[in-house]
């Protein structure tokens, strides 16, 4: 039996969704976007331009375009990127022309971006974007998981937590807000989520041939 | 294991969703109305008001509301009606606060009703309405399916055919355009946008107050 929420079941071409996924860290996002990946062939990552070095093992043009800040800054004030930020000292930021591209050949692409990045993305792409929102069942529980992953500093496990509050106090700016107290039944929600976005007659851009045909 | 596509997993307090399904006479939409209806507790369709006599059976405030024609007259000029529509000398119309009584207490209403009925629900109940339009695989297809239930004679199946025609020049003035070749391929998808639809966060009415318990 086919999985029951799949979408584009009678083939049409469609334009792709621009999902955004954001959280504050700890909340359970990666997860949902691994399995996401992993369960979803039609939907990918974009390749960001960034100033960073590679880092081992990563490949120009598959994990990132590496490149220098001079070459960034022009593609910024081009106006070529969807979205970009500045990270711990490093700039980041999404080709619009790529995004676009990925779009038009009905292949969707997530986003793991704040609600500033969200809204970045909101603003060149509105019709394109689903932004959904993941919140952690409680600060308590958030903390209990920063704590258990051990990789983080009490300090820095500080400055996480005031930044999560900061990014949940931006709730009201997602389409989808859904709250991961179990990761399966989360994932389930993402993926109807996307599969009913994938439905919509916005982004059915084969059924007006279809419509045509039946009554020509 | 609870339904993959179940809603509300939180159980927070939300608001109803406006369930408008569509369709050409025989494309399914009866089927996949009635098999939504018994599978969604939470689904209902609206009791409507109507000037026609109860057939026999029907119960007054169940099936119908049955009123004369001063007091439809009457209910109409009050703007009590969220739509209303004359059908075979007979009028048909749903009544306002019935509806968003429903709604305000996260229970979801199903509409069996045509394109201008969803565009007049659709202007005062705007962000509540969901509109799904049912198509048939081709217009042959919809005739042999109008010509299997012999109830019909040729002369109403020509006007139903010619009906259906206009109906599917309407396909973009719905949220989500489907097409019916398989009724259960079809009824899934309907559960998949219901299912979506209802995880919006501007129906999440008590996502706020999680919210607030969140970050206080």
């Amino acid at each position: 039996m086919a999985n029951p929420i799949e979408s584009d079941p009678h083939g049409f071409r469609r334009r792709g969704v621009l999902f955004v996924l954001s959280s504050p860290s700890g909340a359970g996002k990666s997860t949902i976007a691994r399995k996401l990946l992993a369960d979803e062939p039609k939907l990918s990552m974009s390749v960001s331009y960034t100033t960073r070095a590679p880092r081992p093992g990563e490949v120009d043009g598959r994990d990132y375009h590496f490149v220098d800040v001079d070459r960034f800054r022009e593609m910024a004030s081009n106006h070529e990127f969807l979205e970009w930020a500045h990270v711990f000292d490093h700039r980041y930021g999404t080709p619009k022309a790529d995004v676009f591209h990925t779009l038009s050949e009905g292949e969707d692409i997530l986003f793991d971006i704040d609600w500033q990045g969200a809204q970045q993305l909101y603003q060149l792409a509105g019709g394109d974007v689903v932004r959904v929102f993941i919140l952690p069942p409680s600060m308590a529980e958030l903390r209990q998981r920063l704590e258990r992953r051990a990789t983080d500093s009490p300090e820095i496990i500080e400055g996480r937590m005031a930044r999560a509050e900061r990014e949940v106090s931006h709730w009201d700016a997602y389409d989808y807000v859904l709250v991961n107290d179990d990761v399966e039944e989360c994932f389930r929600s993402v993926k109807t989520i996307l599969a009913a976005e994938r439905l919509k007659r916005s982004r059915q851009t084969g059924l007006i041939g279809f419509i045509r045909g039946l009554i020509k």
